[in-house]
């Protein structure tokens, strides 16, 4: 699934309530309809674009009634700084391998007994997984203003190491990515061979170096390995 | 920030890709304008959107000409599965206090030289900082996935264990949030009295119990302490 695709579906108010009707229980196009107090054909065309992302698949019962469900678990982050844009989604079918069916037969007592503890149980281990997925969510974020504040301060470093404005420029691309001339001079607008100067100059310095992919030269910052003790 | 209005804001291509150009710098309207191949009175609009949400600001320069920048850092994750539709947006002030003031004096060669040892060793962390979010990311989809196969698991329980399906209903519900009688009510449209009859007698097998906030009675399913051990 293609992020923009991703973030273009979430973008409408009605598709959304439907991923939460739809997160709660399979449901029927006329159920939707009614809880939303949307019209059916604006739903079943909600539906198809859901439907074309992977995240929903259609389905039908005994009666031949088409219904919907959820029939994948996606995760989308989005995060946004002064010095980042990164949208990613992950997905992940679904696995259920763990869901047994359901004997038609009546339930026996020691069997409910049985259940009752097992649900108590398993309801214990819920709480856990979500306490952990807010102890991630936070450590994530903890992350994220971490970097922000490196790249804060890796400007300071950078307007006293470069030599000119597009010195300073090549740098903080460099930081962010790996970049070929050819791309830096793309996003630049620059012509190549002054990019390619300027990335020569700070190679000799030894500020930049570059790895080969694909008969590729990519540039990127040095990775500190020699510590330099020439601060005098 | 509410994430609908978030998520809103997001479901528009253009307003994507302003994010992204400013993530990399602020910028003046004609850029982004020219950048995006799109008029400046829609560029003002979209910005006048992505101002209200308080993740972008205007300022103005030397010349007393409006420039945008991003002004918060912003995080936000949709996590949708069978049985789950969360979204959490956290935002983060930025934190300016590691932001030095350039000296308009030139750099010595001493400085320089201790600049770059500074950048190659930001560079390094920066390289940490990544790779560690993104190990917290796929933790966060396994977490995901295991939540949702327990959800699964505890399906079959349920089944087991509830007399009937609005028994069933209720367990399910209640596995995902604390409900009081009024919302399950609410939620089911049933009349609240047949609610507090299915919760009293599952109350009375041990399969719920209830706490009380703001006077009034939140109920759970029973965490799991006591061993029960009557499975013959």
């Amino acid at each position: 699934m293609e992020s923009a695709q991703m973030l273009d579906i979430l973008g409408n108010e009605n598709r959304r309530k439907i991923l939460q009707l739809l997160s709660d229980r399979p449901c029927y196009v006329s159920e939707i309809s009614g809880r939303l107090g949307v019209g059916p054909k604006a739903i079943i065309n909600h539906l198809g674009l859901l439907e074309d992302t992977g995240l929903i698949e259609c389905r039908v019962d005994d009666q031949r009634r088409k219904y919907f469900n959820i029939a994948d678990n996606m995760r989308i982050e989005v995060a946004v700084s002064p010095h980042s844009y990164a949208v990613s989604v992950h997905t992940a079918p679904i696995n259920t391998r763990y869901h047994l069916k359901h004997d038609d037969d009546e339930t026996s007592e020691v069997q409910k007994a049985y259940a009752t503890s097992a649900l108590t149980e398993l309801n214990r281990e819920i709480r856990n997984t979500k306490s952990k997925q807010d102890e991630l969510a936070r450590k994530q974020q903890g992350l994220q203003v971490e970097f922000s504040e490196l790249m804060d301060v890796c400007m300071d470093a950078i307007d006293k190491v470069a030599d000119n404005p597009l010195q300073a420029e090549i740098l903080y691309a460099l930081l962010k990515n790996e970049h070929s001339i050819a791309s830096l001079s793309y996003n630049f607008t620059i012509h190549p061979s002054h990019i390619s100067a300027q990335v020569l100059t700070m190679a000799k310095r030894g500020l930049i170096e570059y790895t080969i992919k694909d008969k590729q030269q990519y540039w990127k910052i040095l990775e500190s390995e020699n510590e330099t003790g020439d601060e005098q």
